[in-house]
């Protein structure tokens, strides 16, 4: 989960998600509403026996957050919470099947941006080149598929890679949280499958965006052009905009493969072949 | 507002009550899903540039949290906020129609309940006596009827009871907050236009809500009917009810005029005439 407004309790529950899952909570900066639905969490967790280890990642302050409402607000704990405070930029987690990168962003107080990012997976398999090379169908296949080399009943090695083609790249998500534009999004965001990006105001309001540390449909636009990003969302829009598709427009006349975030919005990235 | 849990500020913004009027906060007990709404409002206020004060009541804890929100999440505030911790029983604030008294309740952790009292009203305005004693219309009738005595242009001193019957009581509404049934209640409670009592679980998990430090639907209405309320609201109803109708008929065996309480429900209370 990346950042943790108040009410995101509730939102799990209409969402179905459930609160028992293996999760990380990544926090982006110490504001409220990026910050506030956490106790509530933790304490719902808590409630429903939750046994599994959370995990927090956020910004210095994140600690001292979570002791300071553990000591006032009263409430027991039935799992253990890792908090971990980001010192420095680059891989901050790093998981079986993907890890976690931080870069800092450009807001009025400290913050960061984040991506998370799949490891390659094993090159697509080949059935016939398995054949050609006497590999018995079964767990020799299944071991190749994996990535791992074998060795055949005859004592020959097999590598992954003689019965595969290329590895093939995870997927990219990149997370700017409240942000300004800023240089270095264009590397770190390089080829993401998603950019979820600031724009909080419209083009017309440029200015005061600057000065609330916000980014514009336009700027998000061009920064996932520039990082040649593959889809863009338009997130932490002004609630003074009942209708988004002004923002959304003017994102579009940039990068046309953009759409605003919604409350319960589910995307699709198809796993990329190559 | 009496207690104050996550969501709420989503909820005032539902209800279009709006941010920026009078208001005290009350809350019962330091339990999270009673204050955590607190400081998302309190952060929503002055984003919209609230300039009135904010009154806060609550138990030995409020100020702490407060003040260790104020310190890790960071926002600046644009009116002030007053902090009451409460450390005796009785009245604890008196505004110029009503005032507000708290007594200790029964929980898990230290608790109270509140009870909201109008203040007596004038008694009901006779034009005819006031005609008979030669009081003009105008200026000194509204004065009169507000309770004022007054002098007439010939001199004469006339009371407000001269032309007025007795006067009226004002309404009372009491919220318990999350308690087991207490004693004291049923003095505390006498009257009360409005009973909003905890009823987390259902009679037959009367042993549980013993444990948990809540009441059950019976004991509330057992509390209404002892304190001679006019209505009971069964409120805190635990997530497990999808249907709250069990409730309802388990309350109303021992008190009728009971509803449960939902998401922006609205009660009329009229105005007793004597």
């Amino acid at each position: 989960m990346f950042d943790c407004g108040e009410g995101v309790q509730r939102q799990i529950i209409k969402a179905k998600t459930g609160f028992h899952k293996k999760m990380k909570v990544f926090i982006t900066h110490m504001h409220g509403d990026h910050l506030l639905g956490l106790p509530g969490l933790i304490q719902t967790m808590a409630l429903l026996d939750r046994q599994r280890r959370l995990d927090v990642y956020g910004p210095l302050g994140v600690v001292d957050f979570l002791e300071c409402i553990k000591k006032t607000v009263q409430f027991s704990l039935t799992f253990p919470i890792e908090i971990h405070e980001i010192e420095e930029q680059g891989k901050i987690c790093e998981e079986d099947g993907y890890f976690v990168e931080t870069i800092r962003s450009n807001h009025v107080i400290h913050s960061v941006a984040y991506a998370f990012v799949e490891k390659p997976r094993p090159g697509r398999f080949y059935p016939n080149k398995a054949k050609l090379l006497d590999v018995p169908e079964g767990p020799l296949w299944s071991k190749l598929q994996k990535g791992h080399q074998t060795e055949l009943p005859n004592g020959r090695i097999v590598k992954p890679e003689d019965v595969s083609g290329p590895s093939r790249p995870g997927r990219k998500i990149v997370y700017t949280g409240d942000t300004r534009p800023f240089r270095q999004l264009t590397r770190f965001a390089r080829g993401a499958d998603l950019l979820v990006h600031d724009s909080t105001l419209d083009d017309t309001l440029t200015e005061r965006a600057e000065d609330d540390g916000h980014s514009t449909p336009s700027q998000a636009a061009k920064n996932a052009k520039k990082a040649k990003a593959k889809r863009l969302v338009l997130t932490h829009i002004s609630a003074r905009y009942d209708d988004t598709s002004v923002l959304l427009e003017q994102a579009k006349k940039t990068f046309d493969n953009t759409v605003v975030a919604e409350d319960f919005m589910k995307i699709e990235i198809p796993l990329p072949e190559n």
